[in-house]
């Protein structure tokens, strides 16, 4: 992934913390916590990654479709890439 | 969570297999690799918290809604913790 | 759907609205309006049609599942139906 | 939408197919159909719509923001157009 290093550490970062929200579910389902937590912390990490999968497209978007300078090919691809996730995304 | 074991084991199960995918995904990140597998990776993480919120709703629905031997009370409580989740499902 | 006329008039007040957005799609795909009107008013359809699906899981769970002098076998066809629903609203 | 008149027909095709769903789904709200119908009669709509979407947001990425020969600034103003759809799409 070849986007900014402040944009990639940006990612990095965000991918850590829905690693965090994903051991507090473990943690709930072994704790025996009260299933509506649990339930509460899995909706929550369905949000977060959500998210994370908007910037993933967005970076993806701007520097491989929309960027000057890239072939039309180039162009095609990234799109190709972009309605793959998309439609992946809404499944 | 008071479910059965083999239920809990096998979402306990669920969530690491769900954490490695993010290890992966991470991973992508920092090796520079190329940014559609990114995309793709990530867009597989959301398919599987899909399907991990899809197993808890699931849990949550037949063991404190519609379980035998409940007070009107609880099912009430346990249908408002399903439709919460579901409402911030969509969102 | 035996709920109470208010709920099903709200319903159907409901999927009149989604209509007539529906037909405001249609019109700007024949009118060649501006692409991005195209987008935005598909957008808010199925951000109408989510609000729906939303409602009706609502009180299929109230009415069906969580609902006072049901059958244990009532109550779990009930909660079946709405997973069905989820399951197939998260595709 | 300046797309092709193909692509068009066949986008007012697929809307009018979903507006004949959502006349369904008054059928069976105001009919006192079975819920189990209308809760599937209105997942089916939804799944439907996404559908849309898809197909909105690829015409509009491939037009507007891949398409050879469009200046850096048309490119720009479709990438964000369609990210507005997408994370609209996600909410």
């Amino acid at each position: 992934m070849s986007h900014t290093h402040k944009d990639q550490d940006a990612l990095v970062m965000r991918v850590r913390r829905i690693a965090g929200q994903l051991e507090a579910v473990e943690r709930a389902l072994t704790s025996g916590a009260d299933c509506a937590k649990t339930l509460h912390l899995v909706a929550a990490v369905r949000g977060a990654v959500n998210g994370l999968v908007d910037e993933v497209i967005e970076a993806h978007l701007l520097e491989h479709v929309a960027a000057p300078g890239l072939t039309d090919a180039e162009r095609a691809e990234g799109a190709a890439e972009v309605l793959q996730a998309i439609r992946r995304y809404a499944k």
